[in-house]
């Protein structure tokens, strides 16, 4: 309801911008302005006339000139005939009037409000020129008549609306915020990455600094899951068409998959998933149930085939590294390994200091037979499990019905993030399909082949990529210490400095710490807000003082600006030890 | 000349083979018979007759049989219909005849010794009965008539003969050593790797003991290069067809790439080497002579379109992983960047224990102006500079005229391996091409752009599945402890002392030493076989004795059968350590 309300005041801002526009640029044709999450926009054919953010005062001062004489919305039906004669040469709102009145056989509305008339559904504020008072404009870009490429280029106006000042504020705070944390913008600032259009979309090239990063955040992965048991193996990135087949990802994925790769002997495809690679491994030897569970892990690199317009820095990738793994387990040992992997997933979390997430527990719909494997008994068991693990871990979850995956019962875990966005982060699934289409097996306490395999799929630091820019949004750019690609920089006051911090630097990197000297030619005030610039934790600064004593130090600076006194080179390194063993 | 006398005493002990043969097989058909590398070989066509090895003492009795009366090879010659006389029914010799006679217009040879005669060429040894003593059947094979796929499959026999006794017998040594080194079945002994004909030919699986291995060795890489100024970098398998029209894979390598893959905006291509991959992170943002040498170093996997029936094992793969590195260099950095290469490519060389190699300085020929770049200053500058490397380096090396790359000069490294085959293990080039190719550049120090960047290509631990055959042949599957997948097998006597087995196997594991536990009912002879086969360098026996006394200790047995004694865990744990430490 009191969505709706907002909605219906956005909308009628829109109407607002749309007058307003009218009034500076009478040659503009006006299309649609509807109301949408957050906001509003509205699209004009401009012609010739180039509309940008620097207009928006203009506008906005117009549009408050106008609202004083809005007092309601009314409304008004005219014939097909009558509503083309309010927009002449307007073939956008032609093509409109025609579509809403069946080519004549009805009428249209239209709102008016002040001096300004629009065709128009409904759905106002009723008092606009008391409601309509804490709007403003956000952003300009161009939008197609109607979505279709194949129709004009219009220009979209965006714009916001609220009832209070205080929201309006709080909403335009939480934009700029996003707008600092966005992992395009931290990632080229940080040198993390780029996309090369001559490489191609969606294919991320990993600079040095954001190599460090995917390789401590692997390395983490595999310290931690050789603790947990698993065994890493390295697949090709590549395989037969049978494989796929045997899988199922060809046919019923294949618009997802890169296209086929003839060869001399067969049809190759870029593997979409690494699952059925890994059921190959587990088929590789005879399995006792003395190694059951297996649990196979793998840093692998996927390759999905998006349409390159829906391609979005690292969020939206064609190539996917992932920590991945697979347990082979058997129906009693379900229970336990379900666990294990929700207790690794939020160690993982604890130590990326993640906390705002709870989880869901997606299940099938019995009726719906169509989206599910029919294996009832399997269902309900596994579901019952997979609740009570929730249960007996006490973690906050939902249930969710008809949310399942085909082959089996999953656990999402969900998060909200740094600027208020909920987003699935990984995802647990079991999965009683593989065994049959595998024909996965192991020999049981009697001796014998048993085929009850029981797959779980994890990977709970989600698609590296996509997990990389949620770190950063989270982070605004800061990555925490042990994190963080350079931790240290040496700040040389001046030229004659810049030998003593060189060896500082060397004394660090001995040591395994990630040191740098800046050895520009800048003032220090330039240098330290370069290193700032670039989020490094610590800065050491050294001059005349730090390298005359007797025992050279450097005086600390944190990356807040905190001055955290001067030390000498040990206590220095000790301190930054103790941060990163404690994954500060 | 002393190689041709021995082709032609195994060209005569093969005419004796086909004698025994004819002898005990009347109706086999006889085809031809030449001496090759390290012996010889006979065709036949045996019909509905199946040949094993099982066959040749028989054969090889009837050859000792015949040889006695064959004092000399005695030449005529004949036409065309009198040589198929002497083969009715033969069609292989038929044909043979018919080519050689050119469809009857000349005469034919045949060479008869004994009673046997064959048509034949020549080159015999003089004495038969005296020479021909010190011979061995070793193995049977299909083989097409003419290596054609077309024709009728023979049997083939193959042989070899040496003019002493010690020559065969060494001989027969190395055979024996070299299946015993093959890579294949100690990759399997060892649960290395496996083919998976459902992935794919040429794509090898990597086993998680076979990925212990693979990534000890990157993090020995990363950690060398790191030390000597590398940056890592993560690129995508794939690329646009632009990025390899740019280097010249396209269209000159277009048949070793993999089929391209046409996407909603280009043609992709699996990229067959990380060179162009690595100019372009090169080229992103400016790059300044402060800052260079750049080393860009990454462990991609490349994808090159072999046929399939040439792949074989780790040798000939389809999908390579490569240490692999491009060092961006001024002209004055040459010498340096490349003496610091082969410094860094040799310490990697004693960190395996590879002594057993050489160096060749593959030249350009300047009369040859299709195969090289036409650069004469930079041809001659950079090989006097590699010359003067080796030379200063004071390391065995040779010249090699017309051997260069397209791009430039390099240096070959040469391996004897452990069953005497000589191949170039890595190699390190300079190319003076990329430059105009990508528009290399930096700044220098007058402030403006440069595009003498000179890069060198190297990759000093070959690619990893090649890498690793040589090594399990070189180690014979033995490999060092810091290198072995399981380092420590602790083996209890019974069932009792598994418990304590498994407590000291946790605390091997805790200091991060790769310890498992013997848990099966075997005897404790059968338990050390086991670990023998598998080669692992030490076992820890566990018995009453061990476990009884107030401190915990093991007794301690070398792969190579040595008692070591009793020692305590510390003890234990400290001497596993400096071994590693010394890469021992």
């Amino acid at each position: 309801m009191e969505n709706n309300k907002l909605s219906e005041l956005r909308h009628s801002c829109a109407h607002l911008l749309a007058a307003a526009v009218m009034n500076i640029w009478p040659h503009a044709k006006r299309t649609i302005g509807p109301a949408i999450e957050n906001g509003f926009y509205y699209d004009f054919d401009f012609g010739d006339v180039k509309i940008s953010d620097a207009d928006f005062p203009k506008i906005e001062q117009e549009m408050r000139k106008l609202i004083k004489t809005w007092k309601s919305f009314e409304r008004s039906e005219h014939t097909a005939e009558e509503a083309k004669k309010q927009y002449p040469g307007n073939e956008f709102k032609h093509e409109l009037i025609e579509e809403f009145t069946q080519n004549g056989e009805h009428k249209v509305s239209f709102y008016t409000s002040g001096e300004f008339t629009d065709l128009c559904k409904g759905g106002h504020c009723e008092k606009p020129n008391q409601e309509i008072k804490h709007f403003k404009l956000l952003s300009v870009a161009g939008a197609y008549w109607r979505g279709s490429e194949k129709n004009k280029m219009l220009t979209r106006i965006y714009g916001t609306c609220f009832f209070t000042k205080e929201e309006l504020e709080s909403h335009l705070k939480m934009l700029e915020e996003a707008k600092n944390r966005d992992h395009r913008k931290l990632g080229k600032e940080l040198e993390l990455f780029f996309i090369d259009e001559m490489v191609g979309k969606g294919l991320v090239m990993w600079l040095p600094k954001g190599t460090i990063v995917r390789d401590l955040i692997e390395n983490l992965a595999r310290k931690m899951e050789e603790e947990a048991g698993y065994q890493r193996i390295v697949t090709p990135h590549i395989a037969k068409e049978d494989l796929f087949l045997a899988s199922g990802h060809l046919p019923y994925y294949k618009d997802s998959m890169y296209p086929p790769m003839v060869m001399d002997d067969g049809t190759y495809y870029l593997k979409a998933m690494n699952c059925p690679h890994h059921h190959r491994v587990f088929l590789h030897g005879i399995r006792s149930y003395r190694e059951m569970p297996v649990r196979l892990a793998e840093y692998g690199t996927c390759y999905r085939n998006e349409l390159s317009g829906t391609l979005s820095g690292l969020l939206r990738v064609r190539a996917m590294a992932m920590n991945d793994a697979h347990m082979y387990c058997t129906k009693d040992q379900i229970k336990e390994e379900f666990a294990n992997v929700l207790r690794l997933t939020m160690n993982y979390f604890e130590i990326f200091g993640l906390k705002d997430y709870w989880f869901r527990l997606s299940k099938w719909d019995p009726k719906n037979k169509d989206k599910y494997i029919d294996e009832p008994d399997n269902w309900n068991f596994s579901e019952q499990v997979l609740r009570e693990v929730l249960q007996e871990m006490k973690v906050p979850f939902k249930e969710a019905d008809n949310e399942a995956a085909f082959y089996g019962p999953k656990v999402d875990v969900q998060f909200k993030s740094a600027i208020g966005r909920e987003e699935t982060m990984s995802t647990i699934q079991l999965d009683f399909a593989a065994k049959k289409r595998f024909n996965l097996s192991y020999i049981d306490e009697t001796g014998k082949p048993n085929n009850e395999v029981f797959v779980i799929h994890r990977a709970p630091l989600s698609v590296h990529e996509r997990f990389l820019a949620f770190l950063l949004e989270h982070y605004a750019g800061k990555f925490p210490l042990w994190l963080s690609p350079v931790q240290v920089e040496l700040l040389p006051v001046n030229d004659s400095h810049v030998e003593a911090a060189q060896s500082v630097v060397a004394k660090l990197r001995k040591v395994g710490i990630r040191a740098d000297v800046n050895i520009h030619a800048m003032t220090l005030g330039k240098k330290i807000r370069a290193a700032t610039l670039k989020k490094i934790p610590y800065m050491g600064i050294m001059g005349d003082k730090e390298t005359s004593d007797e025992q050279v130090h450097v005086s600390v600076r944190a990356r807040d600006g905190k001055d955290l006194g001067s030390m000498t080179i040990p206590e220095f390194i000790t301190m930054i030890q103790n941060d990163i063993e404690k994954h500060l």
